[in-house]
């Protein structure tokens, strides 16, 4: 059995993380640490799991949780962990970090769009972007890797095939993006409440948010050459879930048929990604609870556009349960182990 | 492995019992059947199903796939599964229904509160209620198994230990239920269209709601004299989930530390009931995805009365998932197998 | 023109106060007043409001925007206006109070329920109970107007008149009231979060609410004798909206359409209350946003149980539109006047 | 008082008109008409209206009605108003017709796009498109006057001021647009069944959606060219309100703040939209029960694209709203009478 710790397991990705794992069947939780509810039992901060999973958490002062594990999960908010981090690495722990830390190769842009001064920035060029349909290689033998944001996930999925195709017009990348409301995490804030998020939609962070250039970096290295999007967060009144549309021009004109067969060729062996048949478009829910990220596409002859509808669960794709993926891939285990989730019916 | 059919797959228990017992390692489905949308694909009609689940719905005008069955699930409007259940009791193959069809010992009532005329009134002796928590021994044997309705598994999961003490008013009991809207099924209607169920709460048919008797009959059992019950079912705007307040008035003052610790007994062996601590009192999302009942107390000194709050999924130990438990039981599996759902987290 | 000015006029009542009066052609709004947000536009805080009403928030240190009003809203939480309402009564200004400060007569069922000491207990007596439908009189002259809590409006009226008829096992009342989030006020919590919040039904503080007295005290006056309700509070997924269900005992057999009848006298000069013809029953849906409460009466023969249930919209007739109400009876205006509002449709 | 009649009072369109014009100090509700439940009184089906409106709705079988009447709305599904908007053109009364069936100079485009025959052909090139802040001066003396689609409400409007501008590529519009649930109407669906469209979100019909044609012709009118856009509708979970994200290239750099003042300038005297200061970001919330369109602009300067948001109340603004302003205009009234309406606070 492979010990793993959280380092966050009562943030919501931290805690479907901890759910998903407490039933794996190779994985042990060795800890569940926490910097603010140190002593109280998991089960009680999440009460579905009473029953279930009885861990109590634990503060994370010392190293020790980190020395007897054999992997270490990160689910902090950004900037929370480079020590952490930086102490497994130098343990020779495998890290997976959830947070935004080590996401892109040049700490400038970390810096620049997190606002916040890059503390490990050595570890960056051997960290492993995390998205098991593009890296599964690299990701096998990552000692470090760092899980893709949710909705650099959705997007980087939906649009990766037609990025290496080069038949589009890359300065003309549009992503419009929806999210559900856990995607702000468990910390309160007022436009998170219930009363302002219910019956309302809004756009936010217009060519400010911090996936804009994870989203950029990632496309960039699938075409080889500098890609910038228009990248457009919405909140929308549901817990859960992102739906991501994206508008691509064509060069030329596209048989839409061998559109779909390509992305569908290009999927073949991802485990999680399910492209569409034509004139099938993906919901959030049919994806709610589960790993896996829909595709669907269509084609606007007139004007030449393709647009791209993916969809995650922002937290088991989108964070947690992708996570788990990359486990499984760096320890060997099948991708699948500990994944087969019923998504949410109907 | 054991061979599964389900009649009426493509309702919501339906699919629910569908994507639960596809996963089920002792079980096989051996086929999955529709009066209505037969030849399609079960993933068709739920594309959260797609890559896990890809049944070929039948129609079900002879009964060849009884006879390739060793348990027959049916998941049909009441009275539309009479000569099905008939025809495997015959073929002595053990059945599972889901409807109302066969929860009273006595036609009559049935023919009342249902409004149709019982054709099997003889196999309703015979029939065992299939809520594990009283009666597991039975259902063990269970030939014709007879799973209860979501209000009634609330409502007598919370009152039961109660009915056992004998110390309360049996004239008193009120039930204040609050259901989500997947209660109503998969057949679309007005009341269940987004516009009218989003941001509004009613209460319907209030003493007149067909799980009343179902109720009373059980409770009588429980306290052994006739008690008569409220019963008020209401709509919230939710998709899935009851919440049950129980109102009894005790006949002694109580202590209510006392009466936690034996719901806690009582329920000690019962592998989905969870007794919360006093203080706690069930949330419908601590259940959801999940085959729990959550039960919580307090007690009114000001009037003598005790309340019982009980949280369950209406899908899952309201119905699909308490037909598997029974299923377990029946086949000497474990209860749990099958059912180590994770809820939903957040 | 009469001047009003309102204290609190950022929380969600003062809010919705301040759009109504802003509307209302025989009052002015002399001044919006906040401890928090001194000098901010309240259409910047309630952008709905843009164009329509533009007024700068004042701090309340001194009693400039008391002296220059006729009437002085108080929309603070409890226990944070009781200077305020003193200033106001002893400069001889009308005075409505929304908190739950003046409802009781006794300053020591106050002291207990609330957990804060009055400061004022011998403005008690003279406070009168701002409920139109029973103090119509007495609200005429009102000095100090205590206006009702949200869940007490829609118990009390429903209750009303049976309490006056004394046909009724008054030990037996129940209220088990759903409540939208907005009832939690515009203060943050983790509670009223909307992954918290939504898909998700609970009770809470059962038998230990604030506003248990508040009905109990009313119900006593109405039929001359103490009277002890349990009052069970749940929160449900919407924003707006109380709905009240009530169960009584009868002593004798009833007619239900005879009380349908006397309710409908009861209730005959009372602008905003709808009893419903028999079989129907209200849904929160068609008050929102009216300051109506609508009252639907069942009888369920096989327990002699009555059931009523009340339906309001907490924010207007459970707060702000009541509080016009009341100001409108005070000023000897129609008392429909700017209340004349659209409910939400569909 | 001008005497109006309405075709379809009883959809949601024809409904919130209906409570509108009910209140409109200088409009007679002349008569509430309709195919389907003749004779039954408004406020039975939509009891929110019950003691503020009661009229008993009438049959069409012959132009009684329409005779009577100084203004006829017929707010029917598109195809069902041909003899009835033909029969009033010819008695000399105003129409305002809320259906797609006038809203092109083109029959043809009609014929393809709504797949029904145009009857009238004839009547479309005097038909008026009625968006007020576009055609004020035609609308005045409209006979036929065609009210703009929900979509196309919002995407013309956030278009309008840059299409005048013509420093923008026209090539490059993309429109993505989220809607509430009460946009699919009153007649019910599986896809709008509250378990289908709650926690969901769904893009539908792309670049197939009939509003496509509508902006066209309208933004082409603007600019003096053909222009082809990308639109995209997407289904959130909520009951109201419609949220359009607009895409356009600019061709030079641009600086934000003076577009903003530009299109504050171009609406200086539109009573009806605001433009927000920069920064601020339109929320569906902010218009819900309102007849304003609210618009956000933002310039992402790495891509040269600038974004712009708008929000109307797809009921209001997006159909009956709209229709009561231009109804004002061509009789003469101010344009806000009657749509002076509190937004939903919170």
């Amino acid at each position: 059995m492979v010990k793993a710790c959280i380092f966050g397991a009562t943030g919501y990705a931290g805690a479907v993380l901890t759910a998903i794992i407490a039933r794996h069947k190779r994985v042990k939780l060795s800890a569940l640490l926490t910097s603010s509810q140190e002593g109280e039992l998991i089960e009680n901060i999440y009460p579905t799991m009473k029953k279930d999973i009885s861990v109590r958490l634990e503060g994370y002062d010392d190293y020790k949780a980190i020395e007897e594990s054999d992997i270490v999960f990160t689910a902090l908010p950004h900037g929370k962990s480079f020590s952490i981090v930086d102490k497994a690495i130098k343990l020779g722990k495998r890290v997976i970090d959830l947070s935004g830390d080590h996401r892109f190769k040049n700490a400038l842009i970390y810096n620049k769009w997190y606002e916040t001064e890059h503390i490990n920035p050595n570890l960056l060029n051997a960290a492993v972007y995390g998205l098991p349909e593009l890296y599964y290689e690299e990701i096998k033998n990552a000692k470090l890797l760092s899980n893709p944001g949710c909705y650099p996930t959705s997007a980087i999925l939906g649009l990766a095939p037609l990025m290496k195709r080069k038949t589009i017009d890359i300065s003309s990348i549009i992503i419009d993006a929806k999210s559900g409301v856990s995607g702000a995490g468990r910390s309160i804030s007022f436009d998170s409440s219930f009363v302002q998020a219910n019956e309302n939609t809004k756009a936010y962070k217009i060519s400010k948010h911090r996936h804009t250039p994870e989203i950029e970096e990632q496309l960039s290295y699938q075409c080889g050459s500098d890609v910038y999007v228009s990248f457009t967060p919405h909140l929308v009144p549901m817990s859960r879930g992102i739906l991501s549309t994206i508008y691509v021009n064509a060069i030329d004109m596209i048989d839409i048929n061998s559109l779909i067969e390509y992305y569908k060729d290009f999927y073949e062996s991802a485990s999680f990604v399910r492209v569409l048949d034509y004139g099938l478009l993906p919901q959030t829910r049919w994806v709610a609870g589960t790993n896996y990220c829909d595709i669907g596409i269509e084609y606007d002859i007139r004007t030449r556009r393709i647009i791209i509808v993916s969809a995650i669960d922002n937290l088991i794709k989108g964070a947690a349960g992708q996570a788990v993926q990359n486990m499984n891939i760096m320890m060997g285990f099948d991708q699948k182990e500990g994944l087969e989730l019923n998504g949410i019916i109907p």
